[in-house]
């Protein structure tokens, strides 16, 4: 295998986020469920936003988080996802890039605009994540550069690429690139309620096409439909390579095999709103992972990284990770 | 005189802030000056955003900023700025909204795109800012709705449109209109070099026009050149109605005729960010007064939403000013 020019090649909703705080009473007159994440269409989006408050924007979106945590460790990272040629699309695409992240899909010249994802802070840190997909319905096999998957040496896909309808036909091109040149690829399953929605084919990705998957422990006992976290992860160890399941404060566990490697969680003195913190995690993992780490080590990576973007407003790092390790 | 439906009409540039955070080094290599604003074109800003690293979007400009201040009080507020019809100018209307302030300026259906404020933000706390006006430069006289001028009790403006060529003639018209509806009128120096570059007629509007004049140490030494503090405010005593001379940490004095009240700084536990500082000083004093408050009253209102606007990155208030009182 010819040495990579990647560590880590994200596949993922490109999205800038709409950050605004909210109480609970705003949550339920709008019908939102604290802590999902729900799609919603254009004309949602726009009642929803006349209603919010006054919003910051940050770009943001699930991978694009990882891989700007991968750059901030000083990992070589790459990212494929669909924006538009609007303001927003600038936006995102300027931000990615400035963290030092290869970001190379050309943008969609007509169609629905970039996408947003409206996010709401309630005052006990909680996110409830409201997303327009705009245009990332228009990734498709035809963004996957089969040569840039495999100069990375690990490909990671977020589970919310199986919400837009041609995304992962993209995605399973590119985990066949990855093993065609002899790579890994990895997935997170996002939310539990993507779960729910495509619990049959994460289940099938999981057992038979990647080598780690990531999920906290609510994404994990839906995949299994079981009731503990303990069910969870013995059904898991039996299907998936590699297994690295987030428990918020009680840490991580990752499983491989017969090895079970608890972590703790790194402390934080102030969760200021948990947006990213499962984005972050998985950055400090891959980051671990593609410098050839213990295990162990790359789960304390992962939760030096979920604990500095808690800390604050916003799902990507506000200081550089490296110097945190 | 009616009773009027709002306590205070701002006009100003209508811009969207991009804060990044840099280091000197960068300044330098950009040729940028410490804590100052800079115009630039639409170019420089192309090329200040390619070398700049990710950003955060905030809806700002300086009366923008003193009017979500307000509104956060409590208070009555109506703005006049102009967007373009994209989506920067969509954020920037629906934040301004958002806060409770009345924004009913058309948008600019084509030209230059909605202005843009790349802030450097240093680890010393110092803003420095550099503004594309874009769309700002289409506002004009035409904008001027006569009766809600006249529904004001105070019409703000900035210093600033003095930069975009129609916009004072926009002001004039203004101040004109609220003479006629026996109103007051008000202006911020804006910042030293704008000063510089309309010395003669800022000195005119003190002298001649405006009730209100607010400035920092800086701008007020630059408006008379002279070196000190008490020679300036000597010198706008006998010019002024009122005078609100801010002084960072010092606090602020007050100057009316005869009257001089000197009022402490509010405290901050750390100074993460002075942008908006100014502005919303402004926002806490032009509160008060429209609510009939002492001067001395009104600037430390003025303190106290200073104190809270640079505790966090970004401009306009995070916590309702009003809880603050």
């Amino acid at each position: 295998m010819t040495s990579a020019a990647f560590d880590v090649l994200g596949i993922g909703n490109a999205i800038v986020d709409v950050i605004s705080h909210a109480d609970d009473a705003f949550l339920a007159t709008h019908k939102l469920a604290k802590g999902g994440m729900m799609l919603i269409n254009e004309q949602q989006a726009e009642a929803l936003y006349a209603a919010m408050g006054p919003g910051v924007e940050i770009s943001g979106g699930s991978c694009g988080n990882t891989m700007a945590g991968v750059a901030s460790f000083g990992g070589k990272g790459a990212y494929i996802g669909k924006v538009r040629n609007d303001q927003l699309g600038q936006v995102f695409s300027h931000d990615l890039r400035a963290t030092g992240v290869s970001f190379a899909t050309a943008p969609a010249s007509d169609g629905p605009s970039t996408a947003r994802c409206l996010i709401l802070v309630t005052p006990d840190a909680q996110r409830t994540m409201n997303t327009y997909l705009g245009a990332c319905t228009r990734l498709g096999p035809a963004d996957i550069d089969t040569s840039l998957v495999a100069s990375a040496k690990v490909t990671y896909v977020e589970g919310y690429l199986w919400d837009p309808p041609e995304a992962k036909k993209a995605v399973l091109k590119a985990f066949d690139a990855a093993r065609a040149a002899g790579r890994e690829v990895s997935i997170t399953l996002s939310d539990s309620f993507c779960v729910g929605r495509y619990r049959d084919e994460f289940r099938d990705l999981v057992k038979n096409k990647v080598d780690i998957v990531f999920a906290n422990e609510a994404e994990i006992t839906s995949l299994y439909e079981v009731k503990t976290f303990e069910e969870a992860m013995e059904a898991v160890r039996k299907e998936a390579r590699i297994a690295v399941l987030t428990r918020s404060e009680k840490g991580s566990v990752v499983v491989k095999g017969g090895e079970t490697h608890a972590v703790k969680a790194a402390p934080v003195t102030k969760v200021v709103d948990t947006t990213g913190a499962g984005d972050l995690f998985a950055a400090g993992f891959l980051f671990g992972y593609t410098q050839g780490k213990p295990l162990p080590e790359c789960a304390r990576l992962g939760g030096i990284a979920a604990a500095e973007v808690i800390a604050h407003v916003g799902a990507r790092p506000e200081q550089p990770l490296r110097g945190l390790v």
